[in-house]
């Protein structure tokens, strides 16, 4: 079997890219990056948010390409079933998938308005009141988790859920946006992950080829 | 156990509802529908693509709560595996999760500008380039499973991709979007089958209560 890819764009700017890493690394997969360049058209429609995901995050495995955030977790947890992607609990895993599918889909002012960019960061920022309204379902929806599960990640141990708002969490990082004890102690705890860590640094050595891309929406 | 209900909105204008109950439908689901009439706020702004599932579609079953129609999916397809929601072969799932994928996350031209409409027809309608590139990368996929799965559905027998890009399939018969023979079958068989034709009979003998909605986005 050929060694696992997975092809990202920028880990600076690039949400997509960061639950597709995270989730493989959270699996144990072994791969290799394949970086698509900001000057490519598809990965700048993607950080646009002008695609979704036709060319990343994309995932080759074992004679399977999968391209799409979602598809990748629930693949991933069939391949590697040990790593505890999703919940065993069959409710509390129709929950983490709805919250899951949440993200994945909707969102688009949060989105558009405060855009991942892990090199940034902007004091005192002022949140557009539909940003805010993407913001309150947020912390209600892990308010639920974690009262529900006890934590310390959204269904206990960590997994598909957690990638899938991990770029969220960077994003309340970015733009300064204040957080109550329970959420803030589950945003610290993120960012401490040390597949995180690694991430951010690799994004902050990113060369600045796209700082002036605006995004459109 | 108390019987499964699923909540969804308008029958002429949710894309999510349609596919929500298709899923349902497939999986051989003994479910009660519960209708979110359009003048409730959060049926609004799912209309108004504004929010993305929330409230519908929302699938109660034996204790779970289901509210992302992706998560209704692999819900339906784990409690009803002898239904065939999802291809038995591990790379065809991983072809048909991503397609999914897509749908669900992505397309936001084609949803705003082609929104769904069982009770319209426009001859003639002129699609904007952005909305034709969502359509071309539409015909791609299609082409890509038929090829491969031989038909006559997208993975061979009907599942969880069919009734993902079932709404897309009515947009096209709304906005007369013309098809070549080999996905104008595939499109032609969508529309024959019984649980769609019951939906956009309901569809049509809905009272226009939001005929005065416009889609902003």
């Amino acid at each position: 079997m050929a060694k696992a890819t997975l092809t990202i764009s920028s880990k600076n700017y690039s949400s997509w890219s960061l639950r597709g890493w995270l989730l493989a690394r959270f699996a144990g997969l072994d791969f290799d990056e394949v970086i698509v360049g900001p000057d490519d058209a598809s990965a700048r429609a993607e950080i646009l948010l002008l695609s979704s995901s036709i060319l990343v995050p994309c995932l080759r495995h074992d004679g399977a390409t999968i391209w799409d955030t979602l598809a990748i977790g629930e693949y991933l947890n069939e391949a590697f079933p040990d790593a505890g992607l999703l919940p065993a609990d069959r409710i509390q895993r129709a929950h983490c998938r709805s919250i899951s599918g949440e993200i994945h889909s909707g969102f688009t002012t949060l989105r558009a308005s405060l855009p991942v960019n892990l090199k940034g960061h902007f004091p005192g920022f002022k949140v557009w009141t539909r940003a805010q309204a993407d913001i309150d379902r947020i912390w209600a929806i892990w308010r639920d988790c974690l009262d529900k599960s006890g934590g310390p990640f959204l269904f206990g141990q960590r997994g598909m859920a957690d990638a899938m708002y991990a770029p969220v969490v960077t994003r309340f990082v970015t733009y300064d946006v204040k957080l109550e004890p329970q959420l803030k102690a589950y945003a610290d705890l993120v960012m401490a992950m040390p597949e995180m860590r690694e991430w951010i640094e690799a994004a902050k050595a990113e060369p600045e080829e796209i700082e002036e891309l605006e995004v459109e929406y």
